[in-house]
C-alpha cells in the first residue's frame, strides 16, 4: 500500500490518458473525476479504472474527443446522443445541458444513450447543487448482473439513482445509490480476499440465496436490494432502466447489443421556482440536524446523512493522502510503462 | 368475512361522505378511490378509511370541498396549498396541473403542501400514463414511524415514492412503495394476528431489532428498506421528506407543527418529447416480457413486474367480489348509522 497525494495521482493521470491521444481538457476532467472518487473513498471508481479506460480506447469502444450530439430538444429536454465520447465528458456536457435548461426555464430533463462508464452519478449531480438546484439522475447500466426479484438470471444492471441537494451550513444531502444489494465491486473485493459476504446478497447458478462471493461468478446474480421485499430493489432498478433505457431509446436490460454503457436520465429542478433558496437551505440544515441529533441504537455511533461519509473521507485524505494498493499501483505502473512514460518522472 | 361488489362499496362510501356535508364530486371521487384500493388488494387503503376520514372532518383535519390555490406558478411548476381539503381530491388537482404543464411544455413539477392523506400514490401517476407520460410521486407523510439507519427515533413516515409508466400490450409498469422496510399497517394486522414479523423490520425503545409487532407500539419504530444496507432506504426516505416537505416549505421530519398530512412532490414527463410514444410503448413490452420469461429462482412461480399484482387482483375482486373482514364492516355499519344512515337500504 502507498500513499499519494492528489496531485501526484493527478498528474499520473493525465499523462497515461494524453498518451493514448485523449485531449487535454478531457484528460483532466476524467482524472480529476476518478480521483475524486479515491478522495472519497470509492476506490472502486477511482485510478483503478484507469488501465480499463485505456483498454476501452483501444478497443475503439471509448472514443476521447467526441462531440455529443442532440437528436431532439424543447425549452425543457433534450435526448442527446454521446457518440460513445469518454463517460465522463458526455455526462458532464448532459448535465451542463441540463443545468441551462432548468435556470432559463425552472426545470431540465435529459434523457443520454450511447454514453460509456460515467463513474458515479455524484460527480455530475453535484453540478446541479452548485447552481443552488436539486439534481436527479439515473443510470441503466451495462453489464448486466442483478437478478428480477423471484428470478434467477442476470437481467438488469446495478443501475444506480442518485438526489442531490443542497443545504445551507451544513454539507449537502448526496444520496448516490446502487438498486441492486450490494455493488458487483464489493463482492469481488470478497472473492480476492477470500471472505463470505455478511449477507444473502447474491444468488448462485441454481437461485438459491448465498453468501460465497464466488457464486457470483459462476452462474450466479446479484439480488436487487431489499432482502424479503426485494421486489422494491427490483422496482427501483427497473425504474432506473425505464428512465435512463427505454426513454433514450434502449434498454440494456432486453438486447445483446451494448457490451458496455451507462445510458442517463438527468433531471435539474430550480430550487427557487418553489421556495425562496435561502429559505430550502435553513430547513435543510434544520433536516439534517434533527436526524444528527436524534438517538442512536446500540452499535451506532452516529447518523450519517447519505454523502456525509463521503465528506468525512474527502478530509481526512486531503491531509493523510490516498492509499492505493498494490495491485492497482502495479497495473498503474505497467499502463504507464507500456506507453512509454517514467511513473517516476511524472511524479 | 363479507363479500361486497364495487357498486355496492362505492354507493355506501358516498352517502356516508354527502352526510357528512362531502359535495357530491368529492365524496364520489374519494370513495372511487378507496374502492380501488379494496379491488387492487391494498385493503389498508381502501373504506376502512371512511370512518377515520369522517372523524377527521368533525375534527376539521380534512376540510370537504376546499379549493387549492396555487401560491406561486411558472410554465413547468407550480408550488400548491391544498388547504386542508381532501387529500385525493387536493392530489388530483394537483396532478392534473402537473399534466397541463407537460402537455404544453414537456414537463410539469408540482410541489403540493397542507394536504391531507392522500391514500396510495399509485392513483395520480396512473393519470399521466392515461396522457402518455411518465408520472413520479413522492411523499413527505405525518405520522412519523420510521428511524434513521443507525438511530431508534421515529423520525421520518414511511414516506413513498412512485413511478408509472405506460406500456404497448402490455400492462403498465407502477411501482408505488414505501421506503420503509414494511408498512406500518403490516405490523398492526401481525399484532392483531399475535403473529411474529417474518423478518426484523422494526427495532424496540432500545434500538434493538426485534420481530415483535408490540415492540412497535412501545416506543419502538419501523426500520428503513435495506437491513444491513438500511442506509439506502434512509436516503430515499429523505429524498422524499426534501422533495415532499423541504421543497414545499414544510418537512414533518422535524416540526411538530401537524399531526396529520402527505405533502407531495408531483412530476409529469411528456414521453414523446422525447422519443415517439409507440417506439417507447414497444421498447416497454420488449422489457417487460424480457424479465417475465426469464427463470424463476427456487420457490418462485412467476416473476412479478410492479403494478402486476394490483392489476391481477382487480380482475379477481371484479369477478369474484370484495371480501370486507368483520371489524371493518362494523365500524362502517357504525359510521352509518350514526349519521342516521340505514346500510340496508343503501346497498
Amino acid at each position: 500500500m502507498e500513499i499519494f497525494n492528489v496531485a501526484q495521482l493527478r498528474k499520473l493521470g493525465t499523462e497515461i490518458f494524453r498518451a493514448v491521444d485523449v485531449p487535454d481538457d478531457e484528460a483532466d476532467l476524467v482524472t480529476k473525476l476518478l480521483v475524486r472518487a479515491n478522495l472519497q473513498g470509492h476506490d472502486s471508481h477511482g485510478v483503478i479504472r484507469i488501465p480499463t479506460y485505456c483498454q476501452a480506447i483501444r478497443k475503439g469502444q471509448i472514443r476521447p474527443g467526441a462531440k455529443i450530439s442532440i437528436v431532439r430538444e424543447t425549452a425543457n429536454t433534450a435526448l442527446i446522443d454521446g457518440k460513445w465520447g469518454f463517460g465522463q465528458s458526455v455526462a458532464t456536457q448532459a448535465m451542463e445541458i441540463t443545468i441551462r435548461k432548468a435556470e432559463k426555464n425552472d426545470i431540465g430533463s435529459v434523457a443520454l444513450f450511447n454514453c460509456n462508464h460515467v463513474g458515479r452519478l455524484w460527480d455530475y449531480s453535484v453540478m446541479a447543487i452548485e447552481h443552488d438546484m436539486i439534481g436527479i439522475i439515473v443510470a441503466s447500466c451495462r453489464r448486466v448482473h442483478v437478478a428480477p426479484f423471484g428470478g434467477r438470471e442476470k437481467m438488469l444492471g446495478t443501475n444506480p439513482l442518485c438526489v442531490a441537494t443542497p443545504a445551507g451550513k451544513m454539507e449537502p444531502f448526496i444520496l448516490d445509490m446502487a438498486t441492486s444489494a450490494v455493488a458487483e465491486g464489493k463482492v469481488r473485493v470478497s472473492l480476492h480476499k477470500k471472505e463470505m459476504l455478511s449477507n444473502e446478497w447474491i444468488i448462485d447458478k441454481e437461485g438459491r440465496p448465498s453468501k460465497n462471493p464466488a457464486d457470483l461468478y459462476d452462474g450466479g446474480a446479484l439480488l436487487p436490494l431489499g432482502g424479503a421485499v426485494g421486489y422494491k430493489g427490483f422496482g427501483l432498478g427497473l425504474a432506473a432502466e425505464i428512465l435512463g433505457g427505454t426513454l433514450s431509446g434502449f434498454s440494456f436490460a432486453h438486447t445483446k447489443e451494448f457490451e458496455i454503457g451507462n445510458f442517463l436520465f438527468l433531471e435539474a429542478l430550480n430550487i427557487s421556482s418553489f421556495t425562496p433558496i435561502n429559505e430550502f437551505k435553513g430547513r435543510m440544515d434544520d433536516l439534517i440536524m434533527a436526524m444528527k441529533t436524534s438517538k442512536t441504537a446500540p452499535g451506532y455511533s452516529e447518523i450519517l446523512i447519505p454523502g456525509e461519509l463521503e465528506f468525512k473521507t474527502e478530509r481526512t485524505r486531503l491531509k493523510e493522502g490516498i492509499p492505493i494498493p498494490e495491485t492497482t499501483w502495479e497495473q498503474l505502473a505497467k499502463t504507464a510503462s507500456e506507453l512509454n512514460l517514467e511513473v517516476k518522472k511524472i511524479i
